[in-house]
């Protein structure tokens, strides 16, 4: 009975991409340690970029210099 | 200083649920472990149906599967 | 299929304490909110005394000054 | 390569306020355990008043009673 | 640059397969979401039997009745 | 009343170096964000270098390509 937490940015990540997320982390839980896929909770998590800090500064601030 | 995180599907829940919620935790806390309740923190965390996997699905598919 | 996570200090919390805890939680989130016990999961923590501060000195430190 | 995740209550806090959270926690890293500030990661969650509870209600209940 | 916490009970499970988990959701990342490798940070916790609960009773009951 | 996980490597932090992290969040929060210290809660969890994987490998496999 895994729980999995995916963090990631909040840039456009479709329902398609969250499915294969889900599928993706629960299969390879059954492949390695043989946890049965009806019990792997996974729970996706989007963090606006002004609330993701990295290096000491916002990804806002990140993705700005980037040119993005 | 108990920190308690609840982690639920965002299916219409309604203040007095939430505040059922919190204060049925932290009674449960001052109950078994002599907590105090002031001290005692409850985040309830609502997470969309297409960000939550189980079965290697999202629960969005599973609703639609129940005629939900 | 809620997930919740109960953080404690690592303070002599029994096997059975432990178990009040998981079955009382489960009741209330199927009381409150209808969920089947089957898929709700509950995880506890115990952090060490070190490890867990509070109104910004540890909670070891705490303990010293209460004379526990 | 530290992961700080910070909560707080959804009350109004700005862009120049959660980069100082996250300036001032990345520095703090670096100070304390000598961590190269490029791998430190921090996510700060914004959570609504009435889903964060102390004292056995939610924030929000609390922020009446306190005239705000 | 995401963060992925998995959760598993703490049942024998082996640095190989821990570096297998690791590999493979960072691999999963950058296939689905084109994050690159070296900023995805992945965290597993065990977690002991006696404090991870599904059906509102402990996996430390659920093994000794399954017979494990 | 703020929540604050830190996470870090489980590589030889001393009850001091803890106790400035505390300390030093619990300051920031107050400072940025006038959070009384006596309700900031500060969790610092220490992952096994085996647990942490960060560009697809372990840490513990990073420090042995480092010579460390």
């Amino acid at each position: 009975m895994p729980y999995v937490n995916i963090k990631i940015t909040d840039e456009q990540v479709t329902a398609q991409q969250k499915q294969a997320l889900i599928q993706g982390v629960t299969s390879l839980l059954e492949r390695v340690l043989n946890k049965p896929p009806a019990t792997t909770f996974v729970v996706i998590d989007e963090v606006a970029t002004d609330n993701w800090g990295v290096g000491g500064e916002t990804v806002s601030a990140l993705r700005r210099r980037q040119g993005k």
